[in-house]
């Protein structure tokens, strides 16, 4: 098939059949499955701002910003422009760029704990480099996660991400739970999986595995653990536990960093030693990076005698991504950041408006610009809170489909929303009528579940 | 600093001077260590077909096309076309689109064993879901690699890459060597290292391990174990055992896929189950992606009741870099391979010719598109023989030094060229006659070795 026949190909598709060509070359259909709806997903023609318009014409505002990674929108004009300057230029060389170092420099920048930094091509890329640096800097194995939060796709990270009532185990020693079956038991044997927030069982834990741990990792505001902040007391707890301990503190900060200008961690008191980066700081582009201490960053440095941790990446650092990248990130400024986070606050008053004229037992979590919704009456403070059982996910689907279809809303599938400084108060107006409307919808559902 | 101040920047700026700027925020001043060179990297300015501009304004002819990843050069018309047109649509959705079916469609309908494919975001990330999704389907966790192959940078895919005499160990049982400090024990444990064309003794390795055994990872022409192709014997006695012992055989075919229009693997008489693609087939956009058999690729579908591999990612599929990947492989059509590897045969007989001329003990190994010198008068067939003492890879940085700044050509670090649509017969004439000065250049210093 030529090039130029695709157009016309398209114009005849409905969803229906372009999933059925899809099923047909793709596992699933889908090559991510966050974008996989029943009874099959929905196709782009074109977006702008905060805008999507399917193949059908219909068009929609959209509050998941490809899973929070467009925090400008869908085709910025001023990332449209530097991108399409520098394609006439190339978009990766075996050679270096000054795209990459304008966009290094702007980074470590904005956050003090940002010594270093270097770019990969994904949030996994960063979070699995972010771990292998750990351990050749300690020279020890183990590492420490969240119970239920998700750190991209390597084994290690994703220990526990999908544990549930059945194979969680004791709280006070959380099972290690693969997420992939066949996952070699030596994974399951490194990863110690602690209860979010919970201080007190943590620091045991980690106390149990004081001698093997490589590092503590964690982001500050784990959408799957519950999309609420990490409190001050337990940070600041496990920061002083890891000094004692020759142990590093991590952050994967790949969804969290729009939460403040120098990203969630600028809201302790104490730093992380590395933090994992993605999402918006690829101006929506593939991208991921590792920033943090030099010292421990060092273990990445060609030029040293005993390279620790050789690393490279045929389209790490490529000069499209890095463009596209300082870019976004240069207009989400101070002001910007502080703007988006207002917006977001004044979404959710609106939200708790709603919810108390549905008259519901929902509540939210959230920080900065990104909020999610809990079919519950209290706000929970864990994972194993915050989990949701097989009836109330299909409540949530039930929501999601009719905002999506009824309502002509995009919302990540957890009922969460991650803004993007293109939204507007109308969009927030829609949003918060559209949900009362939809809690309403699924009213006699949640009152079945009491 | 904004966006419009990094021209006036950048034309001050020498190449050290950019350096200077680039270490003291980047470890090592660069992302990728392939592009280090002492006493610093060299900066891109612009790049045009197979002719790259530094800020220097020296053009150089460049060979190695991004570590193998531009099959059509630099900047290729059609591809910035596609580009530029798609980015006024949008980068990144929570959505389908049609760019990644009628991508899907092109790919699997090339090779008979794709019968499904999915898309991830590098070569890295394509080898450890194919690893993944092995051990998911077959529920066993070991895999077996062969000794000195570069797979990324998977902890269990890199094992053994940079194995030398003082660590490699029996030739009958090679131990498996960590690249990065740290790693932890159970990934050695999980990983067979065999030597590769060695049937034999490859043959016994895997008998030893045949019930944990999830996959056996094959690199069809693996540039840093010598690129020398499999045997069809080899690779035809591996294909029997694993039916025998329910053991899947897996290819990595991220740089190969270039050298036949089905890959590497139409070469054989016996198919892969997976393959784990990535560089060429993203048109010089970051990419992944892993094919095969219906039946495995399962595991990652999200329609199934029992999911065995969950996989999303939020850059997979995008519609930029699916773009750009088709319009270069519908371009890279079977006349368009035919004519490269004609071209490339043409430059390996003319640097035959240099090399008699030049009377030095070199030699040339590769397939398709793809070549690579040793210095070694008898091709190696083994990672263990083309492997380099520290005085042979001092004199190859001198030879790679004297071609990209006395010649100004670029080639890969190990002497190896991966060929681009857009070289030209005067190209390759360039090439071998550079090459014949730069191996006269060399030769006090090689003959001294002997």
């Amino acid at each position: 098939m030529k090039a130029q026949d695709s157009n016309k190909v398209k114009n005849k598709n409905t969803h229906k059949e372009l999933y059925n060509r899809a099923v047909k070359v793709i596992t699933g259909g889908v090559s991510r499955n966050t974008i996989f709806r029943k009874p099959h997903p929905i196709y782009v023609a074109s977006a702008k701002g905060s805008y999507v318009k399917d193949i059908d014409g219909t068009v929609r505002i959209d509050f998941a910003n490809n899973m929070a990674s467009l925090i400008h929108g869908h085709s910025h004009p001023a990332i449209i422009k530097g991108v399409t300057e520098q394609l006439q230029k190339g978009s990766a060389y075996t050679m270096g760029t000054e795209a990459e170092i304008l966009f290094a420099e702007l980074l470590t920048s904005r956050s003090p704990g940002f010594e270093k930094i270097r770019f990969m091509n994904s949030g996994t890329e960063a979070v699995m480099t972010m771990i292998k640096a750990s351990r050749a800097f300690t020279g020890k194995p183990k590492i420490a996660k969240a119970e239920g939060a998700y750190h991209g796709t390597y084994d290690y990270a994703e220990m526990s991400q999908t544990a549930n009532p059945s194979n969680w185990g004791d709280i006070n020693k959380p099972n290690a739970v693969p997420v992939v079956q066949g996952t070699p038991q030596g994974v399951m044997d490194e990863v110690v999986i602690f209860p979010y927030n919970d201080t007190e069982r943590t620091i045991q834990l980690l106390d149990q595995n004081a001698d093997q741990l490589a590092c503590v990792l964690i982001d500050p505001v784990p959408h799957r653990v519950g999309l609420f902040p990490a409190t001050s007391e337990f940070v600041e707890a496990i920061y002083k536990w890891t000094r004692k301990n020759n142990v590093l503190l991590v952050f994967d900060e790949v969804v969290t960093y729009r939460v403040n200008y120098a990203g969630a961690q600028d809201s302790y008191s104490v730093k992380p030693d590395l933090t994992a980066l993605g999402k918006i700081i690829g101006g929506g582009f593939p991208i991921g990076a590792l920033a943090g201490r030099s010292d421990i960053m060092k273990v990445l440095d060609p030029r040293e005698t005993f390279l620790r941790h050789p690393h490279s990446g045929t389209f790490s650092a490529n000069p499209i991504s890095t463009t596209a990248g300082r870019i976004a990130m240069e207009m989400y400024d101070e002001e910007a950041v502080l703007k988006l986070n207002v917006l977001a606050m004044t979404a959710r008053k609106q939200i708790e408006e709603s919810i108390k004229l549905a008259d519901v037992p929902v509540c939210i979590t959230g920080a900065g610009s990104m909020f999610r919704l809990h079919f519950k009456e209290k706000a929970p403070n864990s994972y194993r809170e915050a989990y949701q059982s097989k009836e109330v996910k299909a409540i949530i689907t039930e929501l999601d489909d009719y905002l999506f279809f009824k309502e002509n809303l995009i919302m990540i599938n957890t009922m969460a929303c991650m803004f993007a400084t293109t939204l507007m108060q109308n969009d927030v107006d829609r949003l918060s009528e559209a949900l009362l409307r939809g809690l309403k919808f699924v009213k006699p559902k949640i009152e079945k579940l009491s």
